[in-house]
């Protein structure tokens, strides 16, 4: 599959944030997207992007957007971008957002705001970008030509959704999932986290992530209905999840342990269900979007794999990783999954949503 | 309920390990234990403890210990205590114990060796001290006047085995328990868990913990045969217990998120639960044990407590907490446990397992 | 020296803040200050102190303040209290304070407001009581009968000016101080320290401490004019002081490395050093003043100690501990210094400086 | 300069400990050089590579190493390597070098052992490779006609002699160094420090670390006689150093601060000192040293930088940072320099050592 023959500019909004920076760092080495503005709160508008960002990132701030001058998130200040990258917070990313689409932009957006909403796909890459087929639909009933909203799912949501859209491929519906995170700090931005919460110590609560987990997995492993117009929530096969979230003193990469049990019995074997596993290949990669890992998830035989520290930075935080693949005396299944919640779990997912997007003709 | 009108001489074998330093910090100012005697490993034997101990506990060493002579482990090094605590590794604790029960001593193991044995008690002193009721079988079979061994559960297995007795007590049996745990490094002792392998990380996996877990549940909540001759292991009603384990960067306190399943339909409701676990008062605290704790459950209404710094401490770490205590969409019941390993989940066990042997006149 | 024959009611303002909370910790279970009433700001104002206080102690909320109705700092809030603590952050602490004192209260403030103050003591209770003689003219000039205000010294002086001036009570004034920080998150208060900030990282500035302790040290350690009117800052032997500050992922405990040098040549040697910090005995102590350490400084022998979390709990925190005594090839001495930043750090230090007033008769 | 027309074979000695690892992952990607063969204790000897290594680092095993047969260490196994570069522990690392030179190779070592020889040069490479003119009068002395030894400083040192030098080469000898250091983790090897010492904590001392470093700067900074046989200690203008060093819980990345003195009176102001830093361009770098950092110094001027976490990637580990450069009250000035201890302070020194000395063509 082929890259576009031409460069698309991009801009990004919520530019100063944490998951605007993560935005700038891969943007700024991408083969085609190029960056044409960079959009933040008012107060910092008019100034340049290295006097107003508070750089948290272990790379250097790209020698190309230190100089750019920061603009509003008013939709008039976006130019000829074809495409708006968000990162904004919640607090205003339902405003800015809808502005953006009525004004004919595509907009692919990490925020929660529209991930609930019934026309607005929300999409894992390497698991449902088959949702984008209801852009259409989105674009007509609100009468524009291009304008339209992407999100992606929660970063909790996404490292789990990718193991278990694999196994629904190869081994049919599941019917329940319980799942325990232990989530790293960058999960919740900056300065997020109190040292004095986290030091020494795990918080067994994460404020509405338990909800998001068990609502969002239902959106992403469902289907369209024929007409491409509505989502079925996995409701030809109702699902039950039940999910405990913990932060952990760990800066990049949640760490999730899950047991699964099939609708199918009898159920896989630990062996076939790390062979489908490490044979599970999306359209992300047939696509040939260059995001996309090259093995979206690696299976670990060591007993005490996947670890964040270890196991987060492989191809750039894009992949999955799982281990400790074996039988559950409760359910069918445990496993442990880790995934890089600032990569693939947050901006990475949002580019390579893009990058389907331009491949398949959508922006 | 009264405590003994003596003192008790006690003695301590691996008291250079840290879980022999937590029973010095306990003992030396306990009530009526008095510790009589020091063992470690040979090449400690002879020498001043202060001179042979990495000392690591966040107290000053006890004056009165400091310059206690360290003796071996051989039996005929015991004197004349009536109680032996033993905090020995594994590799040795078997031979050792074994030894000191045939010498005719009342041993308090914290070890592992023997909590299989089909003669010896695994006893969370706030759910079981009932299981004391075999030792005078095992003596008997042993041949022996007043030898005999109890021992204590594992810390990750303690934690939750306190508010699962309380809830089997006020609702009947437990069919379903899962647990995933995030477990403290001083659980795997000193030098222990290298600090290259847990600094901003979590491994997802801890040696043979998961089975310790699903295998000790079923003991300790199981009763005995009616001739005070044979445990049964929960058998009445049988109990799927699925544990997953990991190791996170806290120093002390294990946190655990449970999902269980009654026997019983309906269930009881978050709030009876609540309920019965603080009203749960156990055998330990009736017969008066001064180590047991005030309040042996404390229930916590705040959404992200408990958290292990936070908790850890209260009533000297002998107690257990909960919180978030709510419905789970696939089981019944969904709540968070946090214990002190060090504390509950170790040496406190031991000692309170031994104030209660005398309450009861067994010692 | 005897404690007071009756109890001395105080008040607490800034009770929600991590300052006031320890303050409550330590006073709950005063020998004979009883807490009268809680202050904090206004929308605090009315409501019971466990509804509006995030609690972040590892001890329990003391039952006796939790159904306190918090106050606000009007100074007509604080009744028939005769001392006032203050743990209020440096942007209201200087107009409350002053209020306060014009209202003829004893004010105990741990707040850096009036620390440079020419009338003001900055007091390290184990250190320079002596300067509560100038509190008469402070009264004095500004017309007052009992309201004065009386500070302690930032976290990190206070460690070090312990030491220092039990070395220049025994020989001689210094010349000479250099000193590197490595400083606890809890000294930023809460929120305070962002975790993405610390975890796995040192921070290598502290805003403003470096001058305060070059300039602090030199207030406390110096004396006061024959007329006790006017401290001399130490300016009959100018000390030159230069210091790192650090922040790292300790929770409690500021560790500090010093270099020093003594006028006198030849300097004492490594051991008279420390012969000399373990002789010595402060007025506080002679006082009685019950919540002074038994042992003002510890010396350490082990070539690894002092560390935070080992010995910062020693006495509760209201001792220093020094360890690492030997030569240096620059100037005379290196050593290490530990303190509870919290404890003599803070709280603990007005609370002994309240002590010692009223051993005295000030308040 | 260029690059060698031709491949370069490399064996490494100790390749399964962490030195090891580091040179496999900097030494797989390398343009010229090949590793021939992996070298480790008997144990390992006679096994696939992947099977005996515990790999720590955070990229994967490169695949062109996983099925190495690891061989002794005996000299008879390095077949036609021309280099060996050695990570081997100071207990095996004397003997095996020894005889690794004695067999005629050309051995570049991490280990301590020969550090203060009077034939080896102790050579930063961003520093002195002026030492290795030293080499001739080596093999000259031990009859030998390509075998020698350079070994690389301890990794304290590493950091901070770069800047040293630096300001030695634009303002004339130093006269005083003070520093105190903050050392990672990685700094101790694998298992190295116990979770249990580090966690929320600070250890105040590393056993000869502060010896090492006051003396290899006198080594490294000073000169070679005209003659090239002997080295000159920086005798002419004799330093006094003082260090303490500490043990911080940060994975990589040793942060160290400094105050200096220079002989030149008056000594540069801060700016010119970082105008110095900056303009720093060092022999490796001219000759192309494809190891070696493109910026060998770069200066923060953001009062909290460097950074441990967000600093020690940049170029690979290869540089040193450095940042808040004033005026101390006590010496001439006051500086802080991170260096990430497991490249350029260890594995990446050795191999522009060697690159160095290939393009000198002394191998």
């Amino acid at each position: 599959m082929s890259q576009p023959q031409r460069e698309v500019k991009v801009a990004i909004a919520g530019a100063t944030g944490t998951v605007g920076q993560r935005f700038i760092c891969l943007l700024s080495s991408h083969p085609y997207f190029r960056i044409s503005s960079l959009h933040a709160s008012p107060r910092s508008a008019g100034k340049a992007y290295k006097d107003v960002v508070k750089w948290k990132q272990a790379v250097r701030l790209p020698k190309g957007v230190q100089d750019l001058v920061v603009r509003s998130c008013d939709a008039d200040q976006f130019g000829d971008a074809e495409i708006v990258f968000s990162g904004l917070d919640s607090d205003v990313a339902g405003e800015v957002e809808e502005a953006l689409r009525k004004a004919e932009y595509a907009v692919f957006s990490n925020a929660g705001n529209f991930r609930r909403d019934p026309l607005v796909p929300l999409c894992v890459p390497l698991v449902n970008p088959s949702h984008f087929a209801i852009v259409p639909h989105q674009k007509q009933q609100l009468g524009l030509k291009k304008g339209f909203i992407i999100t992606n799912a929660n970063c909790s949501t996404t490292g789990i959704v990718v193991p278990l859209h694999a196994l629904e491929k190869a081994f049919g519906p599941l019917e329940t999932v319980m799942v325990t995170t232990m989530q790293a700090i960058s999960g919740a931005g900056y300065p997020g986290v109190p040292s004095l919460d986290i030091l020494d110590n795990v918080v067994p609560y994460i404020g509405k992530e338990e909800e998001k987990i068990e609502w969002e997995l239902a959106k992403i492993l469902g289907g369209l209905s024929d007409d491409m117009t509505e989502f079925d929530y996995h409701s030809k096969h109702p699902m039950k999840v039940s999910a405990h979230c913990n932060r952990v003193p760990v800066v990049d990469g949640h760490l999730e342990c899950m047991s699964i049990r099939f609708a199918r019995r009898p159920p896989p074997s630990p062996q076939q269900v790390k062979d489908a596993l490490k044979a599970f290949y999306c359209e992300a990669q047939k696509m040939g979007c260059p995001s996309a890992p090259q093995q979206a998830i690696v299976v670990h035989e060591a007993p005490d794999r996947p670890q964040p520290r270890l196991d987060r930075h492989d191809e750039n935080g894009a992949n999955v990783h799982v281990g400790r693949v074996r039988e559950c005396p409760v359910l069918d299944l445990k496993l442990v999954v880790l995934s890089s919640n600032v990569n693939i779990g947050a901006a990475t997912s949002s580019i390579i949503n893009a990058e389907y997007a331009i491949a398949k003709g959508i922006v």
